[in-house]
């Protein structure tokens, strides 16, 4: 076989997609706004090598492996050329065939190749796959469905691991409308529940993330966040059923008893609590999982509340943080810095005549919040309950914010066609919908990574994290955004930083950038809750108490349950016995 | 050394102690309560070996390991005769100074017997006692405060285990007013952390359970549950740590990031997130946990009503569970069996003249209920907020009961000082109490053991629970009275078996009993979600599904984390491999 390619030409026919979402709306809109958003093949090289192998994986080893899986799901359900499947994934069904690459590579797209991809449609087949790469020492790295674009989509953390993706495995098992649950295979994406309940006539609502074609289990398994009062994604879950490294089948909480009937209503079951160690994780593949749903609260209404300086940021998320924890406010509103709303609508050589890399000045955000009639944050929320439940809560969260002058509220109706609320109001309803692709187009070629460290929700903590972050992002020449998902105690400060993915010196840039805000953050006592595969290390390394005692303990349980080192090596930092301090 | 006896007699000057709680209401209630309740020693013979030794341990071992105890946390705070330290505790402040022993054994007291009991007061002396335990093979069973009496009390599965006693760390490390938590050592009780709060003007409201001397930490750890919007203990807590089987401190979630603020605010933290293998667990020693605590929110008003007929359990509950699952129920309220009301109040011999040991007919409960002015069964719980808000839950609520006819409900201004519905007030405001303890006296020489399976909240899982548990215990000779906690989705069925402590010949009953009711609910799909050490491996051995993965996966845990099998052996089922498989 041939060797590994040691890098991959980014480049190519680049065609820019600006406005993914709004330009496609209407009937199949998510396949439509997918097209158009991988439309310059994301810099993948027409003569790419076959494959490429993980480190210390033989061609002969990964050929007879590839052979195995084939005779488990079928030759036409493993993809061993990936560029060449890339393409035929472009001609074809985009939702249901996600592709099996990072989408917004911040270092060349080759670093994080995979082998090949293997697309099971039962948990024998998944656990056929698992018993054949712990036979031929083969790393697989699990996705639910790969659209997880921000942090990585498909791509495995260590370059030749064969991605297992269960998106065949899409059926929703059970919905319980007097319990208000659905129990979910992996590949049951946002909008295909919304979609089914909406046809069966179910009262009970999603809670889903911005971006609706991912899946709801792979979702809550990150530890996702939606912006309902059922936004966080990993606590309204109930009951896993897990492949572990070995291939042994496990259900875990009351799914342990056999023909139980609280599987999905009581997650904790009797002794140890397991699912935590599945989340984030690369312990074990979850098949199956109870998802909580909130029933129809009897009326919603969302709103939105700008203020109109950079300095109001401190007292406002000190008002929301006393509402939220009272549940005054019900849900996971957002907080959004006003660039982040004018990147859903125009690019910014729309906005400003030219887009030369360089960052924006304060002059010119307060001209675009001025021209979109936006303050310089923007509270979106919503009211959920009968009218009278409503009005009261509307009166206690309005008044909390006359503190601060200049203070605006609106409804719906009061805003024009184009405002972010509307998309907004189909979030904060837990109804899927593309629309904030849109502001990965502010740049030409737009690409995007997040940075997103956790806060207290107090102002101080805020105004210091937003300080931090637009700080460096200056430094490095790149236009600050951000959004402020407000949980129960604790704010993911979503920073989302744009750059030309076809620009190998801003990438160079963005890396670095990343890089100096992981360390500043962690000498703050700021760590983030999630991120892209380039930085999962760094990030990991930051939470280092004791000498490490936290990644002694995940090492532990890695070899424990995972001794051949075969599921998804590196996520998250944690690494098997095999390539433990390789520094690959 | 002497051996270990065998076996140790219970009886002895055994003197019944009725109305425990209320005979001691006033100040130092909860200090009386206790000394009321241990007023017959337990069956504690007076003269009882020296010490029992753990398998597998010899005096040598058992003695050079309490000699290096000693060394560590000094020779005042490690106990060996336990029969004089239980007396010594008795002359002594009986709320600070747990006693080490099961209170309500099932079996004979022997049988569960520490070697001796550790009282480190830091992290660093656990650590120390760990190293020792490690090095000498003798096993430690932690308590944080030890008052877990429904379920085995301090004692330990594994006889001779020694006992690791944290009631001495019992600081307050941190209250947070504005992101609502409180950062806790283990031997923080209910009590402690409420006082602290009154004193010092805090607007947090803490969840107890209905017993307020026992642990916050602990109680969490063991999953247990309270009745205010926070009744749910563990999903309200944020941030562990943890001493690992092997001496090593960890910090979980954000606290594994040096000088972090956010450890209590986020739980979850980057990568795997382990907090619940930490729960109902032998794998780590929980030495500090962060609670969330509730703002008052600003009103307050506990209820009952009450249900006329046995047959209306069913549509009560499906009317609960609807206006639960749709967080019109605001927190976790209970339903509660008359008889568990009487026995507050009264004792079985008090209310009908004699106590034979046969359980009441219907026609003497229906004389108790009209007796007492109450229905066959009562919902207790309360409304939370404003007055407006809470009008329009009380609206909802009562409005649903229209369908039940003969419902009638209470506020706390219409009924007699008598009433539960006062006990039940403090409870569900958060306010420790020990009032409940009072039920336990229904007999003579009253002991109580909790059968406790989850069901869903509907009306048919109900109904179906409390026929199954009540034919069994009329079938060997018991009361049948219960609690069933509504929580989000699931009832907690709390079934209060009540037996003379004093006649092997009712244990005997009790214990087949219970072993009969675990497996014809098990055959119907129904798991505990606590049990008393006498029962750990029958419960666990129903979660067996797919030939005991689950129990696979915790002996792999086990084994990964505690290989010498030093913490709390057989706990929740889960044995070392040093004692696996035989039969302890």
């Amino acid at each position: 076989m041939a060797p590994a390619p040691t890098a991959t030409t980014l480049g190519g026919e680049g065609t820019t997609s600006h406005r993914l979402a709004t330009t496609v709306a209407g009937n199949g809109a998510h396949e439509g706004a997918f097209k158009a958003m991988v439309g310059n093949k994301a810099g993948v090289a027409k003569n790419a090598a076959r494959y490429v192998l993980a480190p210390d994986v033989t061609a002969e080893a990964f050929e007879a492996f590839i052979d195995e899986a084939k005779q488990a799901v079928g030759a036409d359900n493993v993809h061993v050329n990936l560029s060449a499947s890339i393409e035929d994934h472009e001609r074809g069904d985009y939702l249901h065939q996600p592709r099996f690459h990072d989408f917004f590579p911040i270092d060349e797209l080759d670093k994080y190749m995979a082998s090949a991809a293997i697309q099971p449609a039962s948990v024998e087949e998944v656990q056929a796959i698992v018993r054949a790469a712990n036979k031929h020492g083969q790393p697989l790295h699990t996705v639910s469905i790969g659209r997880n674009l921000g942090y990585g989509g498909s791509s495995p953390r260590l370059r030749g691991t064969a991605i297992l993706d269960l998106k065949r495995m899409n059926k929703i098992l059970e919905i319980n409308e007097k319990s208000a649950y659905a129990l979910l295979e992996p590949g049951v994406s946002y909008f295909e529940l919304y979609e089914h309940l909406q046809k069966t006539g179910s009262n009970l609502w999603v809670d889903c993330p911005d971006i609706g074609w991912g899946s709801v289990v792979g979702n809550a398994c990150d530890r996702g966040a939606g912006y309902t009062p059922y936004g966080d994604h990993w606590m309204f879950r109930s009951g896993l059923e897990v492949v572990l490294p070995n291939g042994e089948l496990v259900r875990t909480g009351m799914g342990a008893l056999p023909d139980n009937d609280t599987w999905q209503c009581f997650p904790y079951g009797f002794g140890p609590y397991h699912d935590g160690i599945f989340s984030q994780s690369n312990l074990g593949i979850v098949t199956k999982m109870g998802i909580w749903l909130m029933p129809n609260p009897g009326g919603y209404e969302p709103f939105l509340i700008t203020v109109p300086r950079k300095e109001d940021l401190g007292p406002m998320m000190d008002i929301i943080g006393q509402l939220r924890v009272r549940m005054v406010i019900q849900n996971a509103p957002t907080v959004r810095h006003v660039l982040l709303d004018a990147a859903c609508l125009k690019s910014k050589a729309q906005w400003t005549g030219s887009d030369t890399g360089a960052p924006l000045g304060e002059e010119e955000i307060e001209k675009i919040a001025r021209e979109l009639n936006l303050g310089y944050w923007g509270f979106y929320g919503a009211l959920y309950g009968p009218e009278p439940v409503r009005q009261g809560i509307w009166q206690a969260i309005w008044g909390s914010f006359q503190q601060i002058s200049g203070a605006k509220s609106f409804f719906e109706k009061d805003v024009g066609p184009e405002s972010i609320l509307h998309s907004r109001a189909k979030t904060l309803a837990g109804i899927p919908n593309l629309l904030e692709l849109d502001w990965i187009s502010w740049r030409e070629n737009g690409a995007h990574n997040f940075f997103s460290p956790i806060s207290a929700v107090t102002g101080e903590a805020a105004v210091a994290q937003v300080q931090l972050v637009e700080e460096k992002a200056r430094k490095y020449g790149f236009d600050f955004m951000n959004t402020l998902i407000v949980g129960l105690r604790e704010l993911h400060n979503i920073n989302c930083l744009v750059y030309n993915r076809e620009s190998k010196e801003e990438r160079d840039r963005m890396r670095a950038c990343i890089h100096e805000l992981i360390d500043e953050a962690a000498a703050k006592g700021w760590g983030e809750y999630r991120t892209h595969n380039e930085f999962m290390d760094h990030v990991a390394g930051t939470y280092n108490f004791n000498n490490g005692a936290l990644a002694k303990l995940n090492d532990t349980l890695k070899d424990a349950l995972d001794p051949n080192g075969i599921l998804a090596p590196g996520k998250c930092g944690v690494w098997p016995k095999r390539y433990r301090g390789r520094n690959l």
